[in-house]
């Protein structure tokens, strides 16, 4: 939706710095990128060597942040937060796709379910006995909600994601694509020679403005719930397993596994491709880097890294050791010369 | 569905010490959360603590096993093997959900398919020319079956499951959601400067009693089958390539890789996040422990870590090793120095 | 469909040697398996020992290429590439099935869809506002395509594949069933203690004879495009983030994960669980080997091992030397004793 200057900069409680307050801005871009008619952020100087060319109309700046070379083409929009500003800019130019409040006729619905006001419902989704969406939320075309499933209010369930029986989802949740909610856990127990699999009868909890990517899978307790805390955000194609313990606000990045009965405290940051073992726990605010293996507990605030996954500045020491190591075998078996002709002749290993 | 504790003490073949045989039971719990009107299982003394302050109304545990400070209200379920008891008093509280015997409207048959007795077919299934689908077997909403895809008895297949054509599927299969099967292996060729698709004309077998998990690919092969035998269990994520031979009663936790043309013998266990590379040959019974990554052969009953993988004891051994070596590299330079002022002083090196 | 061994040597460009020309061939195998009735292919000395017990009826093999033992029932097939011959012969005796040009009655098309000649829509497939399909492309059974999609000539887009809006895709591009093509890349700034979703309003641009696999993601830009170049090849449930630029032909294995902004060139290859940081540049050519881990540029046409990932040539040192560090560790110890013996009695440590 385009708006002049003016009203996005009042929009977004920026201050307006140059340029022609009725110029009209259509869309946003990246500094490297932005044409005329373009809004744009600019808050690391890393990136002040795109100003001098840009051809961008507007730039969110901080309130100080030092900008030479701006071309009289561009307006500069000062504020205390700019990228926050950029942000409800793209909101404002770019808005959500909106999804009418209707049911598709091509939606089935089994008798029982419960429809708060405003629910967008698409063509080929699928709702289970006694499942209920709350209000302003949309399951897109052909997501499949099971039995006794209760989703929360503006909640948007994307096409073709499961969600299995009995799940609970909170408000203000996003479910991308094919993320798989709610199937069993991987439970068996082995007896004569076979694998007799664990009935998994729990079931998946989600708080409130959680966010789970693409292809992503969270399965149900075995027994009781598999739980992820308030403002929790999950990547694409992560694996979390049964009866894990999830706080608020944690981050998993792309690819993430972690196995079973985990806790992990809130703010806690896996980043991509991290693995965790099961029963393990990871304090508040701890940090596993990309492709971290943790078989151990990690206490509050720490960082980890490596596989097995160690304090990240024992495991950064250890990987500049290993670069020497080849080196070293070198000179150890130089010292072993050496020593050799220092021995007395008489001796023999 | 609720049963007396007798009733269930006689379904499981436990005996009852203590409590009120005609005590109601509704569901299943573990040791840590079991409430009243609940059953649980203590089979790990180290769960020990829970029992002394629990409200479960009855607990499965071994013959012989001792256990201080029952609660009065507390029944013992006792029996030979009470982790099995214990399932299947979970699969008698918890019944499985039953998915009608009937075809719904919206499910698009082929003409040609056939289908067995008590069949139940979701709304908006698919299912291809010459699709066969065994008795009481299950195609749960959206799954979609290719041309030519046989499915046995007992089988239950979760919705926008994909079976591409010509998959074989033994009995008592289950399907999670989002589980590809039979999409193309990947093969190229490298001609003037790009990369020729390999037609892949093979397809997937899978065994009796084989469980997939959800969003878990497997791929056809390129000539002739991909296959999986008997009781093989793979979990969520996992990548199986083209040509692959995997025995039976093998594991793959999630995230599980196998590239493609490995043999895969029976008993195998991959651990989570495990990667073979192609053409390796895995023994009975060996252990891929988790995030190892294999690009040889591995020996029947052997246990690998690491990437690349070396034997578990080798590759521990080598992991403490490492982490001396920042201290290692200390010593020797400390060696260096020593044996300098050991050396005649007319020698220069 | 059956050919004669007369047609298909002159299909594909081949010259006969030995063997009946009326002979009846009816499919492709793979020289280990390859049964009367079938051809196959050797151009590998390694595998020359099944062709002395081969029941296969033709055998494609290079001009010139030495041959023992040939059975006086096998044909030869001589050509200069016989890889190409025989993956032509596949294509003629296993025809891609073949999906009619036609609307299903299930499918939902937006009043707006514009549809090329040839165009195949299977059931419950459903397409946005918008949208575009070119010539002859076939858009399979619950395929999801988003609003203002466009997709070129002669793609297959599988089952249950999600394009999201604004996706652009070239001709001749294949993308198999449960791949999610424009979900939301994966970014929110932190404020007052919670994660901020950065709308991500950019889109996927995907290349002409781009194939991508089951159940992958790639997301959309934040602003602006995540692109993959003309012939690139993407295994399954593999990870591309957002704002990705890949180039031309470049190759990525199953389970790779790229996190976001990087730049990899054209003819890059990587392999199998292979993971890349945010921000990277990946040199044309470069191979990143399977589970490595960049965090930092790659040089064009080198090859990278390990994580974190270096030169192979040094990784495979260091790799080689971490197997002798135990021992190492040793033999210093050892040297500290002798050089203790040596030092002279007055001195202590």
């Amino acid at each position: 939706m385009p708006m002049t200057l003016e009203e996005l900069a009042q929009a977004c409680n920026a201050r307006i710095e140059g340029g022609d307050p009725t110029a009209l801005l259509t869309s946003a871009a990246d500094i490297s990128s932005a044409q005329h008619g373009q809004v744009t952020q600019l808050t690391n100087s890393r990136y002040n060597k795109y100003i001098k060319g840009s051809a961008a109309s507007a730039c969110f700046v901080a309130e100080g942040f030092a900008l030479p070379d701006v071309p009289p083409t561009m307006a500069l929009l000062v504020c205390a937060d700019p990228e926050m500003g950029f942000i409800h800019a793209i909101t404002l130019l770019h808005p959500e796709r909106h999804y009418p409040p209707a049911i598709a006729p091509q939606a089935v619905l089994a008798d029982t379910v419960s429809l708060g006001i405003g629910v967008s419902i698409g063509p080929y989704a699928v709702l289970g006995e006694h499942s209920q969406i709350g209000d302003h939320s949309a399951v897109l075309a052909g997501a499949y909600i099971g039995a006794h499933v209760t989703i929360g209010k503006h909640c948007r369930i994307h096409p073709y994601a499961v969600i299995y029986d009995d799940v609970v989802i909170g408000d203000h949740v996003i479910i991308h694509a094919g993320a798989v909610i709610g199937a069993d856990g991987f439970g068996y127990k082995f007896r004569n020679h076979q694998h007799i699999k664990v009935p998994q009868v729990g079931n998946v909890v989600l708080g409130d403005h959680v966010e789970i990517g693409a292809n992503t899978c969270i399965d149900r307790g075995a027994l009781g719930s598999t739980t992820l805390g308030i403002g929790s955000k999950i990547d694409n194609l992560v694996q979390i397993g049964h009866n894990n313990k999830i706080g608020r606000h944690v981050i998993m990045c792309g690819q993430v596994g972690v196995s079973g009965s985990c806790q992990i405290d809130d703010y806690a940051i896996l980043a991509g491709s991290a693995g965790i073992a099961d029963h393990v726990h990871i304090g508040q605010g701890a940090v596993v880097m990309a492709r971290a293996g943790v078989a151990g507990d990690i206490a509050a605030q720490t960082q980890v890294f490596g596989s097995p996954a160690k304090d990240k500045r024992v495991a950064y020491k250890e990987q500049v050791a290993l670069s020497k190591l080849p080196e070293l075998l070198k000179k150890v078996k130089y010292l072993e010369e050496q020593l050799e002709q220092l021995q007395p002749q008489t001796e023999s290993r």
